[in-house]
């Protein structure tokens, strides 16, 4: 991937991606800048075969704070309507981005993940989390309402519509132990583990059949409106074309064979 | 608010409003009289910025045994298919005019929690229970479906698919623990903390932006059957309102400023 | 009941139907000619009276191990685009036929409950498990999508977005514990045990009303891709409709004179 990021960490290492945000000294705020050139990367990750998984870094012991402050909330009190709605498409571009890039994302998630930061917690695949990681949607103690990047769709999803409309309503802090019970967290490690951790469910992931993991994070997404009819008949496609793969091939011989498949992504 | 009910209780006090039927000797149960007033209350709650949460409480340690069966079942069982069609629209008309009042409901659980009940517990944003709550689903026990005012919609969204089958299908309660593990309930809390602790979550729901708390409440309900993209699109409009309200400036200088902002609900 | 399946086990006794695949010395692994028989005894089910719940059972303590390597995944190797939609739809047609069977289904989980096997399990109503079961949705460690018979839409609405995705893309075994816990099952006894239960279970519910159980399955599946309003106006309809049968007036009168209603499906 030749897209290289100047308002953000990355590095790409056996088809896994890390990147994290790079202000660690303010526990990793937002900007303008970052926002944009994460969903432009996200975006060019779409048609990038060298990667096959994400990682979501925290850095310096902090996942994301959200939007700054002062270099964002600042000037949106000084923007008009048109200006505005320019900024939350772009903020809500970017959860578009990371779901249609096509690789599993997984958000290893380490201290302060608020606001914006929990959405991208949030928008990721899987979550694994520290004992320290504090997730908190704190829009409505900055005075704004909960629906920001498609929070009042995504979360009731993940943890069902009432846990939901309590972090939304209260903005309280959500910690790791409640947030594995509640499914918000896949897995909860020690701080030392996590990025070994994360690595080994991405490099699993990744060892994996990169067209159907595409596959099946197009339709996890797709579904999410159509009826039970018209998902099960959109899937019909979708498996069929993956039928047609040559990794499902692959599989079929290595099984036959006795030996373990090895997937090319095709 | 100058909405004086004659058929339930309703108290209003610092924003908050505090609601319950009245007939605790019967356990609170609904009567044609009652739904009709509470779907016209929260119909004309819509308008009132004097309320910003609403509690809907028990009443002499239950919160309601859902439809009276001498008072709405028997006249039901003598009605015609036009007259039934009305009934069943006015009482889904009351989760409608709930969902649609714009101001968070806490639903404030005691002792039964039956039937109609159930699904104003169901209807309300957050629940809060006593140990000793009972919450069921009864209408197969009367020979009915469980599709009742939108159960079908609304208990899956909250407890998963698998868990409100069961609760659908077998009638079986639901008691305290379980709806905290389930997330139907958002904490427990002994009998005698039960109105504090209602009132302290509403206390601070209606000292936050009441605009952006009415727009989580819309967009909550909303985006139920968008796409996310749609949804994601919806919120970014939404949003874009709120960063537009004075709400969102005062919380901006009060931060500058060190201090805590005054939410005025504009 | 006059379909006598030829390509998997099947009794009928006091309105409940237990059905079994009938190849314990392979795990009950799925043909083409069994997921046919399959979908075509679901879809006569739905004229059934003497018929109110269906118990899928396992045998020789196991549930089922999906498509069968040899029988099914071979030959699907060989086929073009059309024979390999042919075979999905077929697969996703046994899952409409389950769900719009009118009849509530409970799966009964023994030992291993894999790919095509636990889709089974998770398109039926409510799942028991003994502490043995294991439950895969295997397909990507085959290389294909996890998006098979509905596997996308159905499994994030049972246990949330998050655990679907991690069950999907990590292939990883679900046991009875951790199951319960995330509502995939809803209950978890000894093997010992499991037939009983199921069958305590489905026998409660074959006792109960079966016409207005039909509406409730109806809508459980109908209102999915709903908005709120629409889902509360149907669900309107549909109550009404059962409001004039016989069975809620069976309820009524025996309520009046103090009896246990008995239910006729009327």
């Amino acid at each position: 991937m030749r897209f290289e990021p100047e308002h953000f960490l990355c590095r790409i290492e056996e088809g896994v991606a890390t990147v994290s945000l790079d202000r660690p000294e303010r526990k990793n705020p937002l900007t303008f800048a970052s926002y944009a050139e994460l969903r432009d990367w996200f975006r060019a990750l779409q048609y990038e075969d060298d990667v096959r998984a994400v990682i979501f870094a925290p850095n310096g012991g902090n996942f994301s704070s959200g939007g700054d402050v002062h270099d964002i909330i600042g000037p949106l009190t000084r923007m008009n309507m048109k200006e505005l709605l320019a900024f939350t498409r772009m903020t809500g571009d970017l959860v578009k981005a990371m779901v249609g890039c096509g690789k599993p994302v997984i958000a290893a998630v380490d201290g302060v993940c608020a606001g914006a930061g929990a959405i991208i917690a949030m928008a990721s695949d899987l979550r694994i989390a520290t004992p320290e990681a504090k997730v908190a949607f704190l829009f409505n103690r900055v005075g704004l309402a909960g629906c920001d990047m498609g929070a009042c769709a995504m979360l009731p999803r993940i943890v069902g519509q009432g846990r939901a409309a309590e972090l939304l309503y209260l903005g309280r802090s959500l910690g790791a132990e409640e947030g594995l019970s509640w499914g918000f967290f896949n897995r909860v490690v020690p701080q030392a583990e996590l990025l070994a951790q994360a690595g080994e469910m991405a490099g699993r992931i990744a060892a994996g059949p990169a067209f159907a993991n595409m596959m099946t994070k197009t339709m996890l997404a797709q579904e999410w409106s159509m009826s039970l009819e018209q998902a099960i008949e959109a899937e019909a496609q979708a498996q069929a074309i993956c039928m047609q793969g040559q990794d499902f091939h692959r599989a079929y011989h290595a099984f036959v064979a006795r030996e373990t498949p090895v997937f090319m992504g095709d």
